[in-house]
């Protein structure tokens, strides 16, 4: 890893990644081998573009036959109003409780420009459409099919410290996240803020996973109670803290100013009935249909990943409990090396179909397309992380001895090939350990397995890209058509080549795995307590390797803007729901010795695992309820700090729109003398009543009776006593 | 009734009922029949209070040792700027979209003052705490204990009109429920929305049922599945137009606006953190400990009227199925008579009970205090609304066989007070029409009666207080004391002092009473598939009495916002929920002829039961999440409206914040020729660098080597061309 090396290395302070040169975004144009002419054409219109739109571009050579053009912003004053104006926005549709000082200098200085709102602007201007003020550039799609990425260059002054700093320290504070929002945007320090505080959770549930362990072993009835407690516990919590980071970095409500997709069909243009603007219009009945095509692509995934898994797992059981014949130990590996061939590929090819699905049901804005993808990324995750386990618990222990004699068709089959007449088989015993040691192999192993291929297959991909690349120098430096760099600027533009290369950061990939490992906590941890310990060790080293990810082995990242972890948090939610009932149905089968040697066939209460179903569930809807409740009790920096802008935007619109006495009541016409107050009303009454022509009316005649305060008082006076005279004359 | 007699009659236009004088508010006050001097000071203190706040006050005499105050804003201009203060207040809320004109006379020719806006704002200058502004008038507490009411005049022009036209149309629209809001205020006009907005839902179930009733009869799958979604439907729907309501009346938001407690005691006042206001705190705690309380009375509620019952219950069948003895015709009247005699005073106590915890629990707003009020309402109402069904269906019915023996008690207990040795039994067969008879008598009969007590009792209330009344005046004529009326007023005071003695009228209550509806509807429905039938007629009729209650049998309500009918939305929810559980768990009861006439021990299928249980109750939560999702797709009036007006106040603000011309984009700094974006990139990047001190720095030296678009251009085609040409050597 030659870039890790360099940002820790003493000579890691070379030149080159000491300035970005300006730069604000590099866009890597990819030559087209074929037309020339047709190249020239399109660079030239993508740098007119640029240039039109107020960009400063220089270009210079790329590797392996590509440009790379560099982006600046011309001018800075420019580059400002933009950032106004879009703060000024996000003051109108509430993002943010108080508008920008009206001083724009000011403005500025109070609230200096952060890398990530820079370059999230800019990157804006570059891609936005034209009829939108942008140059309209979207990379690898249509007209720009050869703009390879657009991309910002890596702080690595930043970079290097960041790592030095996380590997060398263990909780993370609030500090931290906002100096990766400052510098990666809202959507990335969401992500490490949720990673964070699951992984902060996850301390005590570590400690109680070790002691119920300990105490209770497996199948615990209380561990799973205190599991499903816990996962409301966080759950909730990280709702109300995900609200208050929001709130705190200013983008809550973020999510309702979307961005147009660029790929978005539209049948036929109509005015807004509201604001009159013209608005893209998609029948939602054609929208409906390709939706509905989900009902079959859930199917077709569960089907074919339910088959893969069920006859690797026949086969699996026949081979290592059943059969007996020769080979056992090598074949034994058979299954494993089917899932291991086969599932990756189909995972792949079940996500690009979830794609094209997403696609075809063509949203409007891009988070809404996004959401539509993670729903169906999820299923797919939740059947290949899953299934497995769900067969050993729900089919393989319960009713395996049922089942085992079916498999003889594995033996009549290894018969037919082996030529072997009589391949022996053991009499099928339940192994009642494989449900833990499956639960240790995906909450440790894989873990495990998964944190190394992060960091290994970048790196390799990385090294043969380097090996194809120093070749084709070679073969270039033989050739006469390399252009050499300019000596001063060689350093820094192979550093750019290299960053050029660099997979481009999805932060979607890394809260998968960690809403999938969520998943196994929720689901199965009551198999095995030690599970969330696991959890905690894997996941201080995730959040480590996952920002060298980020610096390291990936382009920067654009700093988008979020307010929330987006469509995960439902996956969160049904998860934990989820795991009320499987964890309580394992409970309910294998906690009175189910999984006891004798291996008698299993007679389970049917109502009993349904009376415990029920019930857990609904103690995990109290509990939710319960939670939640309690959760709402409590204030946070972030509402408190927002309560507080708003009582003083409010107190000076007030004023504005009030006069500045405002605040002081208006005095009401109280005369306390009960002439003056007469003369007074009188007036008033006459003129109010000379106006609707009814002095003298009944209306009128009824106010004169008792002119003033002193007289109604006079008047009640003598009433009361009158009655209390009366009252004496009636008792007397 | 006499009012309502007046309200048709000719004679009804007799001239007290043509006018209010111009009052805004009476004030009843009750004189002591003790202390004359202390009587006289508080009315003294009275006045001046009201007159000291801007209002204008008449005194008369009222019935039974009483005074009419009556009250009127003494200058419309104040009252004005009273009102303008309230609607700015409610924009900077958020609870209107656009801030009123600023020019006031404009504002209030837009939006002309309603009846129910200016009772409302005088109302509150009356009861205000007296730092707050107001004349801290509590009636009936504390040193106001004397003060009986305070309470507006009927229009009965407008009453007239309004009874009028509702008995002579069917199905209400908007502009009726508009009506309402504009005189009653938009608390009332909820319920009677509400009501309207179940009444035309129920036209579709009502069909539906009759459908039901003769193709499925009772206790149909299908009637089950289809009354869970019509629940949903209504439920999801009406909380969709609860919002749509509240933002065409302008009230979005307005519980958020919450008026203190006069009674909420506080430990200490510190300063709000946020705002430096000061802020009355209780201890949390303290509540929390209060709020435990509700634990134990939910328990003695739930035993004290479930022994009733089950007592009642027990007697019931006894009579009825077992016994044989003298006197059965009389004796089965036994438990009803019980019941009729205990239930009331046992609801009253139990009420007063729920409202002295939740005066202990001692909320610091009005809202907070009547939702947790109406919480143990609900509980109260629930307890005695629906035990006896529960009791038939899953005691009685299924059990009945097992239990009977046991009420021999009740033979033996009979045989001793008889002295009669044997009383003679019939054996016992469970009556398998009981729980549809019991359905029908809730569903019908119950709903008829109360229809009816809510009309006659009040009505024999004000017969039995007119004799009374006219007894005292009898009295009083013979007695000297008594102060005659101006002649020309007497018939219009006359008037008020019947109003004076008038219920109160409390929206709780109707609400309570159709909530209660809904539960039979989504609860037992399916016994009886007839009831929606009759719930719609009963509603069409309960709708016209409940305006006929407020017209005549009481006294004008205080026209209070509302943006909800809210917390009797909870209810709503939990009782559309448990009807998926409880129909579902019926339907499997009783569904395969379990009410057969063999009245065998039934044998229940515990597993089914519960499967059953647990399909329904997840089916009608994906029915709900399916519901919600689709008709947050739906657009609605009021929705529509306010994104209008929030679209035209941010191009106004933006407007106002950024110069006019902001919908234009700021133009950016692009020049088209290569030369001058050359010289003004280069002055700007030269003064940028100068200032950083950095010409002839990296930086500057990497953007000068291509000086402009065009040599950008130039340069990157013959990158381009290199390339290509470098291409073809390494094919050739």
């Amino acid at each position: 890893m030659s870039s890790l090396r360099s940002l820790y290395a003493k000579d890691g302070n070379r030149p080159e990644f000491q300035t970005n040169m300006n730069v604000d975004y590099v866009i890597h144009y990819k030559i087209p081998p074929e037309s020339r002419t047709e190249a020239e054409a399109n660079f030239t219109e993508l740098i007119e573009a640029l240039t039109k739109i107020g960009l400063a571009t220089e270009v210079r050579n790329g590797a392996d036959s590509s440009l790379l053009v560099f982006v600046k912003v011309a001018s800075e004053k420019y580059l400002a109003t933009q950032i106004y104006r879009e703060r000024v926005q996000d003051w109108l549709y509430g993002v943010r409780a108080t508008s920008p000082e009206k001083d724009v200098d000011k403005a500025f200085q109070d609230e200096p420009v952060t890398d990530a709102e820079r370059l999230r602007l800019v990157y804006l201007l570059i891609t936005k459409p034209k009829n939108d003020g942008g140059a309209g550039i979207t990379p690898t799609v249509g007209q720009w099919k050869d703009v390879a990425s657009i991309f910002p260059l890596h702080n690595h002054a930043f970079n290097r410290q960041w790592i030095k700093q996380w590997s060398s320290k263990y909780i993370l504070d609030e500090k931290d996240l906002h100096h990766i929002r400052d510098k990666f945007g809202e959507s990335v320090a969401f992500y490490f803020a949720f990673v964070q505080s699951y992984f902060s959770f996850l301390l005590f549930h570590a400690a109680f996973g070790f002691g119920a362990w300990i105490i209770f072993g497996q199948y615990s009835f209380f561990y799973a109670f205190m599991n499903s407690l816990w996962t409301v516990v966080f759950f909730e919590w990280w709702k109300k803290k995900e609200v208050d980071l929001a709130v705190q970095w200013g983008v809550r409500g973020v999510s309702r100013i979307q961005h147009p997709r660029t790929q978005f069909k539209w049948d036929h243009e109509a005015a807004d009935p509201v604001t009159g603007e013209p608005v893209k219009i998609y029948s939602p009945t054609k929208r409906l249909k390709s939706q509905l095509l989900q009902i079959p692509f859930a199917f077709a995934c569960l089907v074919v990943l339910g088959a893969i898994y069920l006859f690797c797992f026949s086969i699996e059981i026949f081979l290592s409990e059943v059969y007996n014949g020769p080979l056992k130990s090598y074949l034994v590996f058979t299954p494993t090396i089917i899932l291991t061939g086969v599932l990756p590929v189909l995972s792949t090819i079940l996500g690009n179909i979830a794609e094209k699905l997403t696609e075809a049901e063509n949203y409007r804005t891009n988070d809404a397309h996004h959401a539509a993808l993670v729903q169906k990324l999820f299923f797919i995750n939740f059947l290949t992380s899953y299934i497995p386990l769900f067969l050993t618990a729900f089919v393989y222990m319960p009713f395996g001895n049922l089942l085992v004699p079916y498999l003889d068709i594995f033996r009549i089959t290894a018969e037919k090939f082996s030529n072997d007449k009589a391949i022996t088989t053991e009499s099928f015993q339940i192994n009642p350990d494989r449900l833990k040691k499956q639960t240790i192999y995906f909450t440790v192993t894989a873990q495990i397995v998964n944190l190394a291929l992060e960091v290994i297959v970048p790196y390799v991909k990385r090294k043969a890209f380097k090996e194809v690349q120093s070749k084709i120098s070679q073969k270039d430096a033989t050739g006469k058509t390399s252009v050499a760099d300019v000596p001063e600027e060689h350093a820094f533009l192979e550093r750019v080549r290299n960053e050029a290369e660099l997979d481009v950061y999805d932060v979607t990939t890394d809260y998968r795995e960690m809403i999938v490992q969520f998943g196994y906590l929720s689901l199965f941890s009551v198999v095995w307590p030690l599970t969330p310990v696991s959890f905690l060790v894997n996941n201080w080293v995730e959040l480590r390797s996952d920002a060298m990810k980020i610096a390291v082995s990936s382009q920067r990242p654009i700093p988008w803007r979020a307010d929330s972890i987006g469509p995960w948090l439902n996956s969160l939610g049904f998860l934990s729901w989820l795991g009320s009932i499987v964890s309580s149905a394992i409970v309910f089968l294998f906690s009175n010795g189910a999984h006891g040697p004798d291996g008698e066939p299993w007679n389970i209460s049917a109502w009993g695992l349904l009376f415990s179903i029920l019930c857990s569930e609904h103690i995990y809807l109290a509990l939710q309820y319960a939670v939640r409740h309690i959760l709402s009790h409590f204030d946070s920096p972030g509402l408190q700090k927002e309560r507080a802008e708003r009582f003083s935007m409010r107190k000076q619109l007030l004023e504005e729109s009030l006069g500045p006495d405002v605040t002081d009541r208006p005095v009401p016409p109280t005369v306390q003398s009960g002439e003056k107050i007469t003369r007074e009303a009188l007036e008033n009454e006459a003129r109010r009543m000379s106006v609707s022509g009814a002095v003298g009316s009944p209306e009128y005649a009824f106010w004169q009776r008792q002119q003033g305060m002193d007289e109604t008082i006079q008047i009640g006076r003598k009433l009361i006593t009158q009655t209390a005279l009366g009252n004496k004359t009636a008792k007397s």
